[in-house]
This record gives structure tokens, sequence and C-alpha cells, in this order.
């Protein structure tokens, strides 16, 4: 029978217990030689005599020996009289020392030596919040009676947004990998009324920056039944809330990787686009938001409301996809309402969620009659039978909707206040990396 | 305030109440015109003055009443005084009655307008099941200690099998689509201990059968520190009973579907490969187990041991990938292990697990140690440098270690007796379908 790391603590002194993991550390001192043990739970001391020979570190070993009541030891317990078994061949030295407090590599060796520098205990912990916000989403959802849908990743056409996908030969015939669930999505709505899906969506993105992947995983959420993008907002509030919880569950992971955990209010506060342009001094006509500008509202939404989260609705129709909602009204405030550049037309019943001044979330409200679609495909000059096999759920009755999806790599890295994305993904793919 | 279908049958006579969903059928009598409504949580009966105008079956509506006992009411309750409001424009004629108990389309039929037909609530609760073995398969695992992870879809090269793979353009040079998470969830053991993931896997099968398709959603485990395979098989066991477990809660879906569940015995019964050939009567050379065979073998292990679960160990080496793990006793009788056919050293710690006599996972113990995947590449004529990424993991220690995969789609289409994985897919892709 196995004793955990972490479980040694609370064994009984004189004990016999069997450990097995990995090398994390030898220490040969004069008088005696200490192998630190580490597995999935944490760290354990083992006691050898001076001079034992001790595989190299990241050697797998089981540990035999005896639970020792010790006040030098972490936790309080150490093992003794230890017999060490290898379980595999000595390791190679590992391309770090993993057993050091953090793990200082450069970003390229860092993704060169995935497989072994996860196992730092700092960084593994990244990942380990990442878990934890799967289940946390998961869970909230699942409470609130959605459904978990799998959609595919082979598509036929590239329509949705028309750049950036990648060719696939697929039996002789050219095929896409989908760039999101969102057309699925909403025809599931059709069945389901709510529907999640957590996937990878594959974007060719043929620029190289800190905040891009190829292919990433998108925690996307849809349901039916909306008045308007607010009922959304608030979806996603507490979706935010229960990963939110999750992630302070894992206490140690939580302190291994020091990030700093926000609170998600019981409302997120909401500017209209409009209000956020004049807050941080852009022209009224500008289109969209530039990165310094929501950095600027994150900000603003820190000091103003005590908010690391901000949503901005009501942004430009025609900055967003064709199947978006127009603006049906909100809380667009009666002085913003009359300025020339957000007549109600132009605006639209869609939102960013800003966390800590980076753009996290996209959703808002879909259009849901089948006429919309028509006009507004047509009014993007496109003709509205490439869309078929996608309206055919709409032509049959669907409800008013709305959605958003969330990247799940962004999340962490702005929890983890992360410089670049690739550094909290397991095994990140971007223009130049394939492997490993 | 919405009230769902399902509430209604325990709401207050008289209360006004507000309903959304789809007219699922409608009934116009001589004195009064029915309208069933239907949504997420069931269906509800709306009474309206005879000659009424109600909008075409599956065209979505608010109606606004008062909730009214109702002996013929289905769960006693109707509502009456009702005012129906579109929520969208009037549906096209569906292309199937939803209304009738069964949705009796052809295969074809039913593809081609899945958005529409999947909400057939027989249909729909074929997906609840497939969720809620999701939901299941996770709970169990977390329970255990697992990691969730996330792996690569793309990948630098076609090594793993070989064949049937899906080749991308990757940014100009050429990427493959992942078949499996096998390389990666491996090195990920040696992170985490014990991991796993749901996701899409790509497989160019260039034939049509009833039970393969191109993309599927495979639920991958994999777990260190086991002594052999059976290790393995009792993690599979748990997992499955949690799976049927979670889909026993969904009372309604099971009913709509008519599945029979099976119970999962608290040890499966296994045989040794070499008996299975055995028991159907095959000649002992034979290499691998034909669907005949694993029928039989089905039938004989709900009449021998009353159980729709059989596993079959101790495949013959060479059928199996290179990382698979040679037999090292197990269960292997005396009288077996003497025969010719059966030395020690062509079996292996793998394991195929039979639900109704159909192959549902593959699982079994990998090889752990450099110098064995050293050999065992050689061995297949095999340059171990085309490795060099995986291998990586296994030059910096990791501990013995095995895992196996269930293909969710073949679950569920063996759960509720489908006679092809189509049926049980939301959106199938193979040879010839890339939409809807």
């Amino acid at each position: 029978m196995r004793t955990l790391c972490h479980d040694l603590t609370t064994t009984t002194p004189g004990a016999a217990v069997t450990l097995e993991g990995w090398v994390h550390r030898r220490r040969e001192l004069a008088r005696v030689t200490f192998l630190v043990l580490r597995d999935r739970s944490g760290l354990a001391q083992v006691v050898l005599p001076a001079g034992a020979a001790v595989p190299p570190e990241e050697t797998t070993v089981r540990v035999t020996g005896t639970a020792t009541a010790s006040a030098q030891a972490p936790g309080g317990v150490e093992v003794t009289e230890a017999v060490v078994e290898l379980l595999t061949e000595p390791a190679s030295t590992p391309p770090a020392e993993l057993w050091r407090p953090a793990l200082d590599v450069s970003l390229p060796t860092l993704l060169d030596h995935a497989p072994v520098l996860w196992r730092h205990p700092a960084q593994r912990a990244r990942w380990e919040l990442a878990a934890a916000s799967l289940r946390g989403f998961r869970a909230t959802l699942d409470a609130l009676d959605f459904t978990e849908v799998t959609t595919p990743k082979f598509v036929e056409s590239a329509t949705e947004s028309g750049a950036n996908v990648f060719a696939v030969d697929y039996f002789g015939r050219p095929a896409y990998l989908a760039q999101s669930p969102q057309f699925y999505k909403q025809q599931l709505v059709g069945v389901f009324e709510r529907v999640y899906e957590v996937g990878p969506v594959f974007r060719a993105e043929p620029h190289d920056t800190v905040r891009h992947l190829a292919e990433y995983r998108s925690l996307d959420v849809e349901l039916g039944f909306i008045r308007d993008h607010r009922d959304v907002l608030a979806v996603l509030r507490d979706v935010l809330a229960g990963m939110l919880a999750a992630v302070a569950d894992e206490e140690s992971a939580v302190a291994r990787t020091g990030a700093r955990l926000p609170v998600v209010p019981e409302e997120i506060p909401v500017v209209h686009f409009a209000e956020a342009l004049e807050l941080v001094g852009a022209p009224a006509d500008e289109p969209d938001l530039a990165p310094e500008h929501e950095r600027a509202l994150g900000a603003w939404a820190l000091a103003e409301h005590g908010s690391d989260f901000l949503a901005v609705e009501g942004y430009p129709l025609l900055k967003r996809p064709f199947y978006t909602h127009p603006w049906t009204g909100g809380i667009l405030s009666a002085d913003t309402r009359q300025s020339e550049a957000m007549a109600p037309t132009e605006s639209s019943n869609s939102f960013d969620l800003l966390f800590r001044g980076v753009e996290l979330v996209t959703g808002g409200q879909r259009l849901h009659r089948p006429s919309d679609y028509d006009r507004a495909i047509r009014a993007r000059g496109e003709d509205p039978r490439t869309y078929d096999a996608y309206l055919q759920a709409f032509r049959h009755g669907m409800p008013p909707h709305g959605g958003f999806a969330i990247g799940l790599e962004r999340w962490v890295g702005r929890l983890v206040e992360a410089a670049n994305i690739r550094e909290v993904t397991l095994f990140p793919r971007d223009l130049h990396r394939l492997a490993p």
C-alpha cells in the first residue's frame, strides 16, 4: 500500500511506509544523505546513511522505510531506515534543477523541454489552476441546467470568419478546421436550450504575439430564451465566480503560483462602448478598443468599482460577426444616446469582458429570426445559400439566444500574470512550434 | 419569470404563468384547440378556444395564462386563458413530425436534418445520456485524484500509427491531426501521475462501417505507479460504474431511449486472449479477435458471469502498438502458459474491454524504461530519433504506467443499442459527410 508524500505528515511515527515518486533532490552531507521524494501530492524527506548511493534526480523510485517524527523534516515526518528501489533506469540530467524554488529558464527552454519542466511544482501549479477552472466552469453550468455538447472540428466551408482557417485534405476534398463552435452551439440551443462545450479551436494566426496560439481551448456557452445580452452577462458572471471558487479550493497550487485571485462582483460593472471611448479619451468614431484602451479601462474599473472585471457592451455592429443582434436598449444613458456616433442602429447587443485590462471573453445576443439572417448576410455582400446548413435551424424555429466564449489559456495567463500565454499552455502550438 | 413545463405540474392552480418553448403539436378539435408546448424540461398542454390561430409546429412562442388542474392534462396541470406570442417568424414544416412518439426516419434524413431532428424527445435523450456519461467519467476520476489535461491536436509527424492520418497545411509546412492523445498523456503522467482528457480524435478511416467515424470523442485516461495492466482495469471498472451511475440519474432520458442499463460487476471478468480463442473455437494462432468472436465472447460472459462486460487480456504483442508492455504474469493458467502459441514473450499486458460483445475500450500497461523504447522501436524497423520529443520524458524518469481510451459515441451506441454510431453522434463526420 503506497503512502503519498502529503499523507506521510499524518502517518503514525514508527509505521512501515512505502512511497513512490521521483527523486526531487539529493543532498549529501558529511553525516547523512537526504533524498527528497516528489509525488503528485507534494514532497517527503528520506534519510539515508552518509555515502549511500542515491539515484540521479528525476529517477522514479520506490522507498520503503519507517515514518519518523522530525522537527527538521517538512511536515514534521520523514522516512528513516529507508530502502530505495529503482523503478526505471537512472534519469538523464534534467534541463533545469527542478528542486530550486523558482524555475528560472528562458521561454524557448521551457517549451523545448515541456514534458520535463512542467514537473516543477510552481509550473505544474499553473495547470492545476487551469484544471480547477474547467471543473468550476462545468459545475456552474451543470447546476444551471446546461447540457454539455461536442461539435465537429471538421467543417465544410470557411464561412464563419473567412480568414485564418487551417485547410485539411479530407478524403481528397478540402475541409477546414473549426475556428469556433459558434454555428453548432447555436443550432444546439434549438435542441437543448442551454449548451456548453470545452474543446480545441484552431486559428491560423499569422502573427507572433504573447497572447495568440494556433490552437487553444475555448469554453463556449450558448443559451436560449433570453431577453438580451444582459442575461448572457449574468450567466458569465456566475461562471467566472464558479471558476474562481474552484481555483480558490486549490490552496496549495494557488500558493505555488503566487496568484492574486480576483473577486467577482455580484454584478460586473458595465459601460457602453461609446462611454468607454469617452473614458479613455478616444475619438467617438473609433470602431474598436486598442490594447492601451483596454488597459486604461481595466485601471478605471479597479479605481472606480474595485473590480478586476469590466464589461463593455454595445460594440459597433459592423465590427462584430454577421449573426450579432443589433442594439435594443440596455443601459445607454440619454446623453450618450443622443450623440451622433451612437445612433442605436450602429450599436449591437454584444459585449467584451475585460479582465485586468485584457479582453478575456467575447459574447452577446445573436440574431434568431430567419429573415434577419437573410438581411444580415446580404448586407455583407454574401449569398445566404452559402449558409444553408446553418440556417436550417432558424427556419425551423429558434428562440432569442446568445452566448460567450472564454479562452482557457488566456484566463489562466491573466490569473497568474504570466508574461506569455505559452507559459501556461501544456504544449503550445504557434506559427513556429509543432513539437514537443 | 418563466415557468418550465416540468415545473407546471407543481404550480398552484390559479397562478398566472409564463412559459416559453417550441410549439410541439397543434390539435384542433371541434370545441377546443390544444397547443402542446415543449421546452428543455418536457411538455405542457395549453388550452385555446376552438379556431384560435396557433403558430406552426417548431415555432418558438411565449405563452402567458393560468395554471389549471386538469385530469386529462399530462402532469395534471394545463394552461388556460392563454395568450400566445411569437418569438420568431412562423416555422417551416419540419422534416418529420416531432410530436410522434417515435422518430421514424431514414438515416440520411436524420443526418441531413440533424439540427431539427435532434429536437425529438427520444432522439435528444440519447445525447442526454452521452452528457451524463461525460459527467460521470470526470466525477469518478476527479475523486481518484486525476488531473484533467488538454493535449495538442496538431502533431509534427504521423509516427504514432502511421496510417489513416489527416494532413494539414500548417503555415506552409505539413502537420497532422492527432489520432489519439497517447504520446502526450503518457508524458503528462510524468508531471501529474494521473491524467485524463476528453477531446476529439481524428481518424482518416477509409472504410464506411456502422461503427467508424472520422472524428469522435475519446475519453482518455493514463496513470502512473501501477503494478501492471490489472491496476488500469480496476480504474476502468470504477469509471464505467461512475458513468452508469450518472446515466441512471437521468431517469427521464433513460426512459425516452428505452435503454437497458447494464450493471458493472465489482470485478469485471477477465480472460486471457489464448483462453478467449479457445472459448470461441478459433485456432490458437489467430492474431486477433474477429467481430463474430467478440459477439460470442459477449454471449459467453453474460451466460457464465451474468456480465455485459468482459475484459480480454494478453493480446499478442505484435498486434499492439510499440509502446505496449510485454506480458508479466497475470492470471494466465498453467495449462495455457504451456501452449506453444502463448509463449509469455509473445503476449502483452494489454486488454480490450468488450461491452455487449463489441470492443469498447483498449488499454494496458506501457513501456516506461528508455532502453525498452529503444529496443521496441528498432524491433519495428524504425529509428528511435524519430520519436525524440516523445522519448524525452522517458529519459528523465517515468514510472510504470498504463491507461485506456473509451470512444464516447461507441459507448452510447451500445447503451441504447443503436444500429449505427451516426445515430448517437450530434453531427457525424465520415468518408462522405462534412455537413451539417
